[in-house]
């Protein structure tokens, strides 16, 4: 109890006299929840209150509580995302998931878990995997990220090439909206075309329709078998000329990643094994299914990918594979390091404009004299598109911003989105009238406003209303 | 010209002073788009004008012609669905869509393509297969169902099983809404997260938030293979434990259905072969994938199935194959036939719950003195549930609609829906508040209001407004 501060203002208090001293968290305990937990980029908030309901009625409660009151309330799952969209800006209370972290059921035989929000990514993995079951979607930071805010953000991953986003898992939804209605859409059933899909409505709404606090989830058996082939070329013209010989070929991994010159370069000594220095852009592929298939798939892999490679290999030792996978989980951090900071962005292109997209990073590195790389999910379009920056230096920052800016444009003239995993949140809202026309922005602001009038659920994220 | 009617009121004169003649239905030509085509039960309804416009621009002054005027707009597709969604009730404007038949951009290279909303299902499924690619949804009826129509109703069928409804297979969509604005959401990119997920609740939407123009199909490279397991048991006990087997085993064939007793009644002299008398109960699943993958998977299949099985065989030569589907196509006709009418409901209900869903048939056919029975997609948990009746006698179509009625009760009861494929449409929209509480029923309302608030687009169907 070293930490617990005291009681600050009389929001607290009445959510203690609500809920409990346990469920209030005061002081110095308060500071996880005012930021990303895995982003560095320094924004941070302020919260009035931040609660930790342990159950769904302490929700409707809270809710109601501040509904009644005008006071915003910002939900939080595990505060992995990278845009903001848990971060209390300027006051309100910060709703955090993690008590409701029941498996409400789980029927290994009927491939499908019904959860409360704050179950954490990586024990549906877990769980699904020890009775011979798969949940595909893997975000990232599967240990602190939770499922609710997985479907908050319809968060991806790798994985997503073969098997779709969180949203193509989820058969129904628990939320508590309004003045702490509790609203159900779908269920344990996996089929359902009643009402309109305000299931998928509410997937990557990032807390600004109402807080999400539980989902039933499909599973599917688990693959047998994956191999992991790796393939390394001298530049991403041989490199993305590989990746749509892929696509060509008609396969299907399961995942399909690169990384580009100076991702690589970033990265080069905590490579397993290392990487000679001629090797500048990277193919990553997992293949899985049947013992046969994930061997079948992996082979007509190296074919689609051998001309030009500097080298290719392939491997399903778990240790192997295990030391790649760390080394994957390492490069964000190794391009933060670089300079101490750096500016990323999850834009989307669609396929055939992927060497054009890596092409126009440079030209904007050039352009802004900002060192800069991208990696990501190539089979998707999806990059990670990054500004290496000096932390320290505000006038650097600034021409970072001005880059991100012309990138979103270059996106969305190539028919892409400004983010294809991480959604909106605060820190892309300025993209919304980038990306959407009037019409559009007049559709998506009306379902904001229709679902929270007085703009309580996580305000200022995700669409900026007329307004503003 | 044989048919061409005569101008019968002021407003085919008027739109046709706008778009043409050949764009605008007369008498008896307008019956084709007065009622759904592939439903025998009935129902008609009447149509102040029937238009076909041929491009994007016709559809929005369309739109803005009859949203000036209060005229409701009926929008069409191949008319193939099952609940009078597209039946014009009482009067207005029926927008057919099957002049906007263009593929508008194809690229097998990277498996998607762009059509426009009045291009048949089965030109979809054929112009990918020629191409070494596969669009899954097989809803039925492939030559009539157009892919605005399937993504109105968010198409199902036997496939959904291993690859998902309509929905994952849409990555944009276009839709002319409101006073005939324009609006995109998503396109040629295989992730958005964005803006809210609009795509996905226009998917379903039924016509009545606007008309469905367009959309971004994604494809996969096509199975190598294909093989058909079929068995058959005395009863739906060992039929459903064995296609519970199925699950236990992990197995992921392509579709898994089921026919009951009352129909495999129905249609044991038009089975490929003939089937004896004691089997009553008929499973029937596609393995897919490479040629060694639909093996295997069949192989196991066959372990899963046997148990208690009456008969069971596999096939992957194609005339076989053939002959199982037209079999597979006549069952609802062959039903329809043995009594002259049906009542036909598409319930869902978690998988653990389809034996008793299939006794629950059973007993209202007992309490309704109705022959019943039903098939569908058992992997779905999808039933076709179904009561035969004399389509002479109003009395037994008032006694199928009672019984129907329980039907519906006691599929909600067992956690499911009233409709997994078809909808609400007008057939089915008095279950509305029977599916739906008052807190979703008032969220469902609200988007229906938001996007039209004039209820000009085809108006009664799917939701039930607060003054109705």
């Amino acid at each position: 109890m070293s930490n617990r501060g005291s009681v600050e203002n009389n929001i607290e208090r009445d959510l203690i006299a609500l809920f409990g001293e346990e469920a209030v968290k005061l002081g110095l305990e308060k500071l996880p929840y005012l930021h990303d937990s895995t982003e560095m980029q320094g924004l941070s908030g302020r919260a009035d209150a931040v609660v930790l309901p342990e159950a769904l009625d302490q929700i409707c409660q809270l809710v109601a509580w501040c509904y009644s009151r005008g006071v915003p309330i910002i939900p939080r799952g595990g505060g992995t995302g990278f845009a903001g969209g848990a971060v209390p800006i300027d006051g309100g209370v910060v709703c955090s998931l993690e008590r409701l972290n029941r498996i409400l059921d789980f029927s290994p035989e009927f491939w499908r878990m019904q959860v409360e929000a704050g179950v954490t990514t990586g024990r549906v993995q877990r769980v699904a995997r020890e009775n011979g079951l798969y949940y595909p979607p893997d975000p990232g930071a599967a240990e602190l990220s939770q499922i609710g805010g997985n479907l908050a953000c319809n968060a991806g991953g790798p994985h997503s090439f073969k098997y779709g986003t969180t949203a193509s898992w989820v058969t129904g939804i628990q939320m508590v909206i309004r003045a702490g209605d509790v609203v159900t859409f779908g269920g344990p059933v996996r089929k359902d075309v009643a009402g309109y899909d305000l299931r998928s409505l509410f997937i990557g709404s990032e807390g600004t329709l109402g807080i999400i606090t539980g989902a039933w989830l499909r599973l599917i058996p688990a693959p047998e078998a994956s191999h992991t082939v790796i393939a390394g070329y001298r530049d991403f013209r041989s490199g993305v000329a590989g990746l749509g010989r892929v696509l060509a070929y008609g396969l299907t991994p399961a995942t399909l990643e690169y990384f580009d010159e100076g991702c690589v370069g970033a990265t080069r000594r905590a490579f397993p094994g290392g990487l000679s220095d001629d090797v500048n852009f990277l193919v990553l592929s997992e293949t899985d299914g049947s013992a046969g298939e994930a061997d079948r798939i992996s082979d007509q892999l190296m074919d689609a990918l051998k001309q030009d490679a500097v080298f290719l290999s392939r491997t399903h030792d778990p240790r192997a594979t295990a030391a790649l996978t760390r080394w994957r989980s390492g490069v964000s951090f190794a391009v933060s390091a670089q300079r101490g900071g750096k500016m990323s962005e999850d834009i989307v292109v669609p396929f055939d404009k992927l060497a054009a997209a890596i092409q126009m990073l440079g030209d904007l590195e050039a352009q802004f004299h900002l060192p800069s790389c991208s990696w990501g999910h190539a089979g998707d379009g999806n990059l990670h598109a990054t500004f290496m920056v000096d932390a320290a230096s505000p006038e650097e920052i600034t021409r970072a911003e001005l880059a991100t800016e012309a990138l979103f444009a270059r996106a969305l003239e190539m028919h892409g989105s400004v983010s294809g995993e991480h959604g909106l949140g605060w820190v892309k809202r300025s993209q919304f009238h980038r990306q959407f026309g009037p019409a559009e922005a007049s559709l998506l602001t009306g379902i904001k406003l229709l679902f929270d009038p007085d703009n309580i659920f996580n305000p200022g994220k995700k669409v900026i209303l007329p307004h503003e």
